[in-house]
């Protein structure tokens, strides 16, 4: 295993084209070579900074009326920790989708017991907010609305400013998961009105896995007094918790926080939201057009596509194999990942991490040599059908 | 920060005298210097090892028809995985609880809306296997039975093996809290009728937090089909998808993980299970000897304790504050634990991690010392009450 996981020649290790967990500096990785006490006072403030600064990243603060809550477990038991613990008893949740992880709300929703009506709209389409608005007039028994900011099956950005207005005026609550979004894509809380937000250690933050992060605004967190449906998943108990002396309730991931604090030292380093934004944005455009030279087909249309991560059509030909591109890729020392559309053969490639321009050409010029040992000509790319 | 947490003269960094997260070595943190993709096929094959040597640990295999299953989160959230999704709906369990981490198990029901029986013991006395016969035969609506193995709470250890037959007897599922006993105290799921076991990475099997493990009898498992309450605790869901294709449903903790890895391996190297056991049995009798020798008085009665974590009474003094107490051995670079019990003022030093016999006599020397800055003659120790 070993070998396979270090056949980088620069002795980066692998570098990770996904949507995370992705390539971390060396300095957040060694941040975890320290086993701290999770009750110990400074592990307690290390705590306390990183809420503080999780919240200035979405341009609020405790004093003015918002809370960050760490929450152990994958960015989905984020998700699922608002989803449960968020909906009153009784209430009903329209939930907006356009991918896979708006349907995973869904199959959440469902599982809990939880009143839902679903907007579906193509995987290609960002939602409608004027139909949204109209679904809230016609249905005053929702209580919740939820949507993916940026839908990581394809990239796909949805316009929650805009919904998030909308969802205020109607007077219901606006949850957002802005897992592969946040730290990278500017977001206000306050001035898109969210009451929720979920996102991840992981992603554009280049944290590692092993919690994820809730931000909410104080007064909708304290409404939702007895909706919690589980213990561990209790985002206002959890968040009382923290309050009460700093500490978790339940043993956190203390390598993994550690990890976040380095990480977020890096990305002020970088110059914050609007630096990393200026890195990603570069990655992206030097990855489309180093595949749209090769002759790939990007899924989605440019105006709706986020600089995170993009889908790619398989090219149209029976030499094509994803598995032996993936793996080809692989032994190269770049880890892609595969698609997760249901109407369209693609796979992803996520530009976000610890990798840089320079990484982008890497991966294209790999590609294209894969795609000749695979015996596929480039070509026939250009015929790939387009969705 | 960095200064307070590697203040040792040794650059061991601090000592972790508590229940975990605990001192880990330098090789299982070092494991974690490596991003790898959690779909990676070398990933894979790690989680595979991983859940094969866990089921060896327990004197069990897939052959013999038990699973291990990774669960992120902290070990509550196995607890709570275990609880909501393999108790069937309409179920009732038979909680048996003698101290904190029971309580916790009634909590989680109660919120889950779990028909609850609760069996309640001092915390500092075992279960009575008899009267849970009794029980069990009286109350026929009860499916399921759960005990935790060692009570970290005290360190009281609680009669399984025994426990197991007659649940097992009784046609009910017995799940097993193992948190802070397994991969240090001997237990054969098999012989001892266990359905459910769960424990965590960061207690004896010496790995960081971030995950909890759910050891499970296979045709249990699959008796539990429909029952679970929430998407992401899926005992159930979890390990079909670790079947299909050896990957997780949602992003795990990989560093943590690859972590685990090494960390068993390391168990392997100190000669398994029996040689962990025969150096935390040394650690405890250190411990325990030297508290003694400094007048401090056990709570447990010596049959009763495991030697994984003990409790002492606080000093009867009104001169001895706990809060001192902890930041003078912390400003010494030893960590210990505040206490949990409901009727007797007490801390808890856990022998658990990596340390050896020679850390317990430091730390017995560091609190000999402590105890004069602090100006509590020792003399006054052996007045205090106990319980």
């Amino acid at each position: 295993m070993a070998t396979s996981m270090t056949n980088r020649p620069d002795g980066r290790g692998q570098l990770l084209f996904t949507p995370g967990p992705l390539t971390t500096s060396r300095a957040v990785k060694e941040a975890m070579l320290q086993d701290v006490g999770s009750r110990d006072t400074a592990f307690i403030e290390t705590v306390r900074r990183i809420r503080r600064r999780l919240l200035a990243l979405a341009g609020v603060s405790q004093e003015r009326g918002y809370e960050a809550i760490l929450m152990q477990g994958s960015g989905t038991f984020g998700l699922e920790a608002v989803v449960s613990s968020t909906v009153p008893r009784g209430g009903r949740v329209l939930v907006v989708v356009n991918g896979a992880y708006g349907e995973r709300i869904v199959k959440m929703t469902h599982r809990l017991g939880i009143d839902t009506r679903v907007l579906r709209y193509a995987e290609n389409i960002p939602l409608d907010v004027a139909e949204v608005r109209q679904v809230l007039a016609e249905d005053p028994g929702i209580t919740n609305v939820s949507v993916v900011h940026c839908e990581t099956t394809t990239g796909l950005m949805n316009p929650v400013e805009e919904l998030g207005a909308v969802v205020r005026e109607a007077g219901r609550y606006f949850f957002v998961d802005a897992m592969s979004s946040f730290g990278a894509i500017p977001l206000d809380l306050e001035a898109a009105c969210i009451d929720f937000l979920v996102t991840s250690a992981n992603k554009c933050l280049e944290g590692v896995p092993g919690f994820s992060i809730v931000l909410a605004r104080r007064e909708a967190l304290l409404a939702t007094e007895g909706a919690a449906r589980t213990l561990s998943l209790d985002v206002q108990a959890q968040w009382r918790g923290l309050e009460a002396n700093g500490q978790f309730r339940f043993t956190p991931p203390t390598h993994a926080i550690l990890a976040l604090e380095q990480a977020l030292r890096e990305l002020e380093e970088e110059g914050g939201i609007a630096g990393r934004a200026a890195r990603y944005k570069a990655n992206h455009t030097t990855l489309i057009e180093g595949m749209q030279r090769l002759g790939f087909q990007v899924y989605l249309r440019p105006e709706h596509q986020s600089y995170i991560i993009s889908s790619f059509h398989y090219p149209d030909d029976p030499r094509f194999s994803f598995e032996t591109f993936y793996e080809r890729l692989n032994e190269k020392g770049l880890v892609i990942y595969p698609g997760k559309l249901t109407h369209a053969d693609c796979f992803r490639i996520g530009n976000i991490g610890q990798v840089f321009p320079q990484d982008m050409e890497r991966l294209v010029v790999a590609i294209e040599q894969t795609m000749e040992e695979m015996g596929v000509p480039l070509s026939t790319l250009s015929t790939a059908s387009s969705t």
